[in-house]
């Protein structure tokens, strides 16, 4: 049981005046109850005081009592003829399961990006069916929006979730040693891409004890390509990699739930004297900017430690987005942002992806991109890999 | 360019007395403009009468020329330092884009569950940020939710629409094939799944043209796993198959916007006299459940065809979900659904899938999925492959 975490929570709906949390979201269940849902169809009903509840497809019962740290299980039946329909089962379990005095239930009203379930072929939102059902429940006016809660909540990790996203970010580097040894003439990003998602999925379940994990890799090829490859919407195609052309891959990995976010670029073949000095430099600039990340920094300050060597190399226009952002729960998460002039403040436990980029159109795209951890006496590269251009 | 589908939405919309549609989904983004977005961030106004518009980040702008039937294209900065709050970009451009006349435009409200994006390691969604960017735009009382409208629409698919899911389930039968070819004493769950995932998106990509190609597979192995194998929600393990076990494999492939979803079921080494004998009645089941498939055929009809068959085997209480679904622009869609008295009739263009499954506790689950469409003369089999047990 992450008690940390419970307790954080607690304060910050007692700050609020929440007496509950109602939520949906994969992303948020595993933060405040160990369980990653394998559907969108559970719900957790989190009092401030007293235990919580998981109201949770029949078929997800197994898999929830083997991971929640303490919560009363009430499944319905899902997916079978015997079922009807989810909406009027979840809503008599949640109403059970509320205590007739409260009057502030926080819910996910303004979620618009969210971490796709496990079964990452479809997701499930809250959407005006769920609004309307926990109007039904909890009542129209008691209902309050707790996104900035929930959000704020998980800008800071705890130990327990730190170590998670170790994990994620190891499993992850199984992938970029993989990329690493088979960028070559003649490959396809198609290829790479299919090489490095089986290495993590086959390599990395059980790793740790990790029991589901998926990998999302992009592969983008050529200058063309790659110069547009600052976008985590890359098209992997089945062109063979000429002699000195760049390979970019852009990855993202979740492991029961926790998320990395990493990128690597490798030249297939000789590289050029410019992509060989680009490179040097973007490493400069990401090396820069961990030596720079320390509680109590600005998030503007750890930007500009990137941003100036990137300057001072003579790329400075090229350097065209953030030098990071926050992570972990999801792919890209809001806090920190490290971007130029922010004044928000690093804290211990804080992670955020740093990741430096150069695009030039003729030459095409240069970035590195770790996953870092705030420490107390600094930062720690979650699941370092190797990152020479070739 | 499908003129007949946007005839047939240009007439429900002037049924249902709308002036517009707003969609930012990448499944209906598809199907009312011919271009599947990159990520969840392009929005697409489409109004009764005239030429559509598509709001869109910057660095999706190419993909969708190359893709889009008619429409105006409007680019915003996204991702980049110089881009700012896209919602502020997004609610210029619709604003721009839209009639003062218009007083009802429908909108995404209620979809509850979402297809992932091209990028599906996150989704975007319409959350009450949207909401209220749209009544910003066109006036709180102007939005009308559309969600059935969009819904009902893609119900009946076009010939276009058809031969985008006849090529989504040829690609989808490479990876049957691979599963096929591979299952054996001692290979695990996880291998499986990198292999046939691996074989879809490497052979499917460039296959007639398509260009984004990806995979979701889950394999449950053993009886236990399998017998509660009719839930989306596999767990592959790395626990080598033993000779006489069954594997499962549930599979989603998206390609280029249009799903399939499909299923087999074969046994490592030597099956036993009672898996050979329901392997064989589920797939008399599902014959009889695609012959039965004809326009004007009720959905309940269909649906006891292959009931009929089971339960005559006496197995009628293992058959413990419904008959099938409709699909295509998601992995699964309510229409048509084949279940008992379903009195909903089969259309001309309408895809469902036939599943029919038995699950036993000391046995493990069977089933065999395939995706029809309903055409003049019965239903066609999308992408055919082998479906033998062993």
């Amino acid at each position: 049981m992450d008690r940390e975490r419970l307790q954080r929570v607690r304060q910050a709906m007692a700050d609020a005046g929440l007496d509950a949390l109602v939520c949906r979201l994969p992303e948020n269940i595993v933060m405040l109850s160990g369980h990653w849902p394998l559907i969108g169809w559970s719900f957790l009903l989190f009092p401030r005081d007293g235990k919580p509840t998981l109201v949770t497809p029949h078929c997800d019962e197994r898999e929830a009592r083997s991971e929640l740290w303490e919560a009363a299980v009430r499944p319905f039946l899902f997916g079978v003829l015997a079922g009807g329909d989810p909406f009027t089962a979840i809503q008599a379990l949640l109403k059970e399961a509320a205590e007739p005095g409260w009057r502030r239930i926080g819910y996910e009203g303004s979620f618009e990006t969210v971490a796709p379930a496990w079964n990452a072929a479809e997701g499930a939102v809250p959407a005006a069916v769920t609004h309307a059902m926990l109007q039904q429940c909890f009542g129209e006016d008691n209902l309050v929006d707790a996104t900035g809660l929930l959000l704020s909540q998980r800008a800071c990790k705890t130990d327990g979730e730190a170590a998670k996203l170790r994990r994620a970010n190891e499993i992850a580097a199984i992938g970029l040693r993989t990329f690493h040894d088979l960028v070559a003439p003649g490959v396809t990003g198609i290829e790479l891409v299919t090489a490095v998602e089986s290495a993590i999925m086959r390599q990395g379940t059980g790793y740790q004890g990790a029991r589901r994990v998926r990998a999302f890799a992009q592969v983008a090829t050529g200058a063309e390509e790659t110069s547009i490859g600052y976008r985590p919407m890359e098209i992997s195609t089945g062109r063979p990699l000429a002699d000195g052309e760049l390979a970019l891959l852009e990855l993202a990995v979740v492991v029961d739930g926790y998320w990395s976010d990493r990128t690597r670029v490798r030249v297939a073949g000789t590289p050029t004297e410019t992509q060989r000095r680009l490179h040097a430099l973007i490493r400069q600039a990401q090396e820069a900017a961990i030596a720079a990340a320390n509680p109590g920094v600005t998030a503007g300050e750890v930007d500009e430690a990137a941003r100036r060597v990137i300057r001072d190399g003579g790329y400075g226009d090229a350097f065209i987005h953030v030098t990071g952002h926050g992570l972990g729960f999801k792919y890209h998460e809001p806090s920190p942002t490290l971007l130029p002039r922010s004044e928000e403040r690093l804290r211990i436990g804080m992670v955020t992806s740093v990741e430096p980029g150069i695009y030039l159109p003729e030459m095409g795209g240069i970035r590195i991109e770790e996953n870092i951890l705030i420490t107390e006496t600094g930062a720690e590269v979650l699941g370092p890999a190797p990152k020479e251009l070739c």
